[in-house]
């Protein structure tokens, strides 16, 4: 098939691009380096070495694997780019992990929150006139997220919801109380592309993923100079990928608030066998399909635990602290979200556990010397100054 | 109170400036004249002549009135002008009419989409930034629009769902299936300003209005230069008023499609006292209070029998014509949208009549001879070309 990779620099992206180049598709990505600018804005930066430019990463692919992936360095908020991306390459199905990925940097001020949506929102609408244009019965597999659903009193579906109401039935969309204006960007894309499921008859796949913890893939492992972004900082770090990174560096593992904060987690091995069935059963046309992208549920303080256990095998005297939580979210609530889709498609899940944990101490502590310590404490309070935290 | 409106330049947005002037509010309006401009880039205007400027209509207010309206030419998308315009205003109430407000206009291409799209939600996040950082006690009332629910197979409530499910309930935001990427763009407002007000604790009012029709109001009667835009077209027209336009030159009433479309409409009387009712009763700090804005419902083939029956009174031949539908949308369905909160603070209607069609008529007489006919007829589909329309 002929797959185009949004997003192709990232820290999913990229193993991404390399997975399906190996299983023999022709392989596409772009990117506008805009993860890398972030952090040089915020003053971070990947733990994990990475090569200076896609160019130079799909040189060392090619080195390796004998095998060639397409690279565009562009913006898709330009429609040029876009239009020209997928008029040249005619995609089969596209994967879009291309856009701001950080709640906390969406929450800084008016000015990142604006960024954020209007990167998100408009590449997306941009890809979806292009599907439109030039490639009608392509599939799009979107990455959003788990966090557009927040946290509800209610199960959580695949999607959609069946309601019965003053004694008629309709199945609506799974309403959705996202929980950062980042997350709010996933939503209006995610209506947006509802929107181009209906009226033009696309194909689209929405991928609510979890939160990826892991380093390697089978193609990073094949050499260094393959290797994918890791972040553990304040503005791009996830939880478990910053609390092995603390437990290596001796510091704390922060907890926001009371910890109870519940969420769907997996594997990045598991990310692309999901995005991977996704592609090769693509979505009918017209049809909107959600899949929930997880393969279990953590506490936040479950999190802590398991990395202080991991911790003691390997040596390591690991203390869990919790700190004033600077986002508005419950800390303890009800949370049970379904995740069958992509098992009925055959995933075959890692799960995690205090194994996985150490390998990850193993690579972590390689580059510990990177580590910008600075960086690891949260720096901005999403609470509006001088006022109390709304109910 | 200070009131601000936002999209002062408007249809509604200038006859509101002036209800609430002359009940003694200290009122400021902004608009970036957005409206007219995209009238003169699709070749259409304004049946009833307006004044050229804000400056100019405010001036005659203040001929006519003795009052004064405070002015500022801008637009909202840029953050400096929304800054200084909350920084200096310090606004009570908001009362936001200032997006890009026609599904077609959103329709026609790629660029329509993403600048209405951008225009919209950009501004309203400028908005509500504005309002955390410099008013945040004061009250957005926000224009959205009945065609956010689109048409489902159930009951449309205001604003909020109760469901049970799995044995467990939940309040929920009620789902939206917008029908064009302008509605969709209202849909991304209510979302962010539902966040607002969860995260930041804002005052806010959505008001999803039906379908306004109706020329004058106490204000615009008072003299010539007070009188409020009446679009007819093809892009900004709306139905009923479009049909009273076709009555009055002799074109047949154009139906699109088989005419089941069943709507919430309401005469711009309403609208003002709907809008005076929300921003004299505000919503409490950190509620997202919504309203369905309209007063009954009409198919459009009933609107079109109305007119009919009020052009024969009038001495008018009108014949209705069925043609393709350019829009996606069920042409038959169910609809039963309620609208009893703004019933319940006082709301008293002016419900549609004949009479009050016959009314409408004179006045477009006096301006028959501005009438633009090859603005009538729908020029754009909002169908793929070479696509079949989508199931």
């Amino acid at each position: 098939m002929r797959i185009l990779i949004l997003g192709g620099d990232g820290y999913l992206g990229w193993p991404t691009a390399m997975r399906f180049s190996q299983r023999g598709h022709d392989v596409h990505v772009v990117d506008n380096y805009l993860r890398r600018h972030a952090h040089e804005e915020v003053g971070t930066d990947t733990l994990v070495p990475i090569l200076d430019s896609l160019p130079a990463r799909a040189d060392a692919w090619k080195d390796v694997s004998g095998k060639e992936i397409g690279v565009t360095e562009g913006d898709l908020v330009e429609w040029d780019v876009t239009a020209d991306l997928f008029r040249d390459f005619r995609p089969d199905a596209i994967v879009h992990y291309g856009e701001m990925p950080s709640a906390p940097y969406s929450m800084r001020d008016r000015d990142h929150a604006v960024f954020t949506q209007h990167n998100n929102v408009v590449n997306t609408l941009n890809v979806l006139w292009a599907m439109r244009e030039y490639a009608p019965d392509s599939h799009l597999v979107k990455l959003g997220t788990m966090g557009e659903y927040g946290t509800p009193n209610i199960d959580i579906e695949e999607g959609y919801l069946d309601v019965e109401h003053n004694g008629r039935k309709e199945t609506i969309l799974y309403p959705k109380l996202p929980g950062s204006l980042y997350h709010l960007s996933k939503v209006h894309d995610s209506n947006n592309i509802h929107f181009a499921c209906r009226m033009w008859g696309i194909r689209a796949t929405d991928l609510n993923q979890g939160v990826v913890y892991g380093i390697e893939t089978d193609e990073t492992e094949l050499d260094d100079r393959l290797a994918t972004r890791f972040d553990y900082d304040d503005v791009f770090g996830t939880a478990l990928n910053r609390f092995c990174v603390q437990a290596i560096i001796g510091h704390p593992l922060t907890v926001y608030g009371k910890g109870g904060q519940t969420r769907g987690y997996l594997n990045i091995l598991d990310t692309l066998q999901c995005v991977e069935l996704a592609v090769t059963n693509p979505a009918d046309r017209g049809e909107f399909r959600v899949f929930n992208q997880f393969t279990e549920q953590f506490s936040v303080t479950e999190l802590a635990e398991i990395v202080q256990r991991a911790g003691a095998e390997h040596g390591l005297d690991v203390r869990i602290e919790s700190i004033e939580n600077p986002r508005l979210e419950l800390e303890e609530h009800y949370y049970n979200a379904k995740h069958t889709k992509l098992f009925d498609l055959g995933l075959q899940p890692h799960l995690l556990s205090e194994t996985l944990v150490e390998s990850m101490f193993s690579v972590i502590e390689r580059f510990k010397d990177r580590v910008i310590t600075d960086a690891i404490l949260p720096r901005d309070n999403w609470r509006p100054v001088a006022q109390a935290p709304a109910g």
